[in-house]
């Protein structure tokens, strides 16, 4: 059976854009026109998952929007998002499930589960707002971010949802107001203080989920991140996450995931994740901001996992006077890359100038090698 | 003879950032910590030149800047310098040269030679002001700018000169004010007579450049690109250019150039340079757009070559609500650019949002797979 249904799923992603028959109409006409029905968006490589496609259009989430119209933070959100999808692999893989964007909770049912509990808001997940106005004294607002990711297998001619994740986005500060267009405060939340409302938040999801006849016996992974402070020029982290098998309604058991991102270079003052990384870092800077006469801004985003770099994205500002100094520059970054920077760990390095991306370079985790891509013109 | 410097050559491409011993100082120490000297920038792969650093600098052009701070189309710089890197390529083998930004004319000659003949400017190559500032009794400005690019060869522990290729951008259109701070006023220039004023110009800076005694006897290739107009959305495309054996001073033989860039979609109106090609594009284009629920924005340029697709920019705005969006586009795009978009040119595909680049999808020239990357973030 699990043969079959991967033998199946491995022919849908050998049709590239696979059509699958729709629930109603039963209709089975070659993609190239079909515009009716469900499709799916073609794999890219065995570690992404497909998309759905309903009618010809993308299939997007019911609470599409939310997160980007309330969080100022966009490191926050991508970073959430991404780092999600990770998560859910490790539990559904890509070469079984199909993805979707989360169909279970909508705008509204998130908005409202993001607000404070009131009388006219019983699903709030946020505390009650105890009339203080004190950082201190005031219930801060703790959860911030939803977000739905659904996971589905093929049941005879339809998808069916085998599993879902949901990530949950904590606050590490809340920023209030005291009056409308005043002033910003800020009320600081531990570590500890965050756990412990998440744990209950996440207990409450749960519950809310299996009520859903659809979701009653699948299994739902929830997780957990804390997010960075809007003047991060990082995104946060997640810190747990806990796979609940079909029907449980309560949390038995969180897997910690430790996982930090820093800037680099290193500010003085902060704490450096390590010292071999962070020289290697500043060797390859110095190098490549003198390469022009004039002065190339180097920076980099790392993250760490497991006290171990397994992500970095180095940013070159730059300014050019020729399509050919471009070139020139990332033949010398491919060079310079591979000799300085960390090895093993994925590195992207995007070259910009006031102009927008000029070129970019990769290279993927364990590969010796960057790939580049001049971008050109006609 | 030769095969003795392509291997030496072959030696400094694989030790990445070849060091090249330095004229005065015999200074050999190995390049990792080696600021001083001749080093270059390692090569990409066999299709590109490497470059010349000195002293742990690029080693940029004599009249840097010229361009840039001169024209007001972009793609008419970022064309016309790319594709005069093509042109010399056929003349000179990136496996046998090295590339070096042009060191034989300087910020002050090029503005010379860009300007108008007059008592102060004896050497300029763009006709006198004949009085009138009518658009078809004045003289307009033919030339509008010069590229310079040089080819090196290793000789005993030296790099040395051995080719240059100079570009020469001629004005379709010349912008002129008849007062400063005034309207802009436009000057037409046909194709016969911008060819004609084209050869006489290429005359005298072939003539000019065998003065210096390091060109007297190297290959001269000449290239001509008649420019876009400043309102195009593609630059434009060079329509000849010559070979010129050592101490040749008189350009005896042009090589027709057949190229030419559109925007797609065609707009009504506007030639089409190949109804298929044409309806490939506008089928991707009406695929792409409604895959979200909002409208994607979708343009291309294309460039032909002999009638043929030679190279295809193919540039895709929308707005996404999480980082799943943009996979999920991502993977379609992959499956939709092949099944739609024409085969063997190259193609690449960008894709932006308000916030920057968001992905990009790559094939090269007869392949047949988009390779692709999500831009990502910690």
């Amino acid at each position: 059976m699990a043969v079959g249904l991967s033998m199946l799923l491995t022919a849908m992603v050998l049709t590239a854009c696979g059509s699958v028959d729709n629930l109603s109409g039963g209709n089975t006409s070659n993609n190239s026109s079909n515009k009716s029905g469900t499709q799916l968006t073609g794999q890219a490589n065995s570690s992404d998952y497909q998309g759905v496609i309903k009618n010809g259009r993308y299939q997007t989430s019911k609470s599409r929007g939310v997160s980007v119209s309330q969080e100022s933070n966009q490191f926050n959100i991508k970073g959430f998002e991404s780092e999600l999808l990770n998560i859910s692999k490790k539990e559904f893989s890509t070469k079984k499930y199909i993805f979707q964007e989360g169909q279970y909770l909508s705008t509204n049912t998130v908005t409202n589960w993001l607000g404070r509990k009131s009388k006219s808001n019983p699903t709030g997940l946020n505390p009650k707002n105890n009339g203080s106005t004190s950082p201190t004294r005031r219930n801060p607002l703790y959860l911030s971010q939803i977000n739905e990711q659904d996971f589905l297998v093929q049941d005879g001619k339809k998808l069916k949802t085998a599993g879902i994740t949901i990530g949950l986005a904590m606050n590490s500060v809340d920023y209030y107001k005291k009056t409308k267009y005043g002033a910003t405060f800020e009320t600081d939340i531990s570590k500890s203080q965050m756990k412990a409302e998440g744990k209950k938040i996440a207990n409450k999801v749960l519950a809310r989920l299996r009520k859903k006849s659809a979701l009653k016996n699948v299994p739902i992974v929830i997780a957990m991140y804390r997010q960075a402070s809007d003047d991060s020029l990082v995104g946060g982290s997640f810190y747990a996450y806990s796979v609940n098998a079909s029907g449980a309604t309560k949390v038995s058991n969180w897997t910690k995931v430790n996982q930090k991102s820093y800037v680099f270079p290193i500010q003085s003052g902060q704490s450096s994740p390590n010292s071999n990384d962070e020289s290697s870092f500043e060797n390859f800077k110095s190098e490549v901001q003198n390469f022009f006469p004039n002065l190339s801004g180097v920076t980099a985003q790392a993250q760490y996992t497991d006290g171990s770099l397994s992500g970095m994205n180095v940013n070159i500002n730059t300014q050019f006077y020729s399509q050919t100094e471009i070139i020139s520059f990332t033949q010398y970054l491919q060079t310079a890359a591979q000799k300085y920077l960390p090895a093993n760990a994925p590195i992207d390095i995007t070259v910009q100038s006031t102009e927008g991306i000029q070129s970019f370079l990769s290279r993927k985790a364990n590969e010796k090698k960057f790939s580049f891509h001049v971008f050109n013109s006609y």
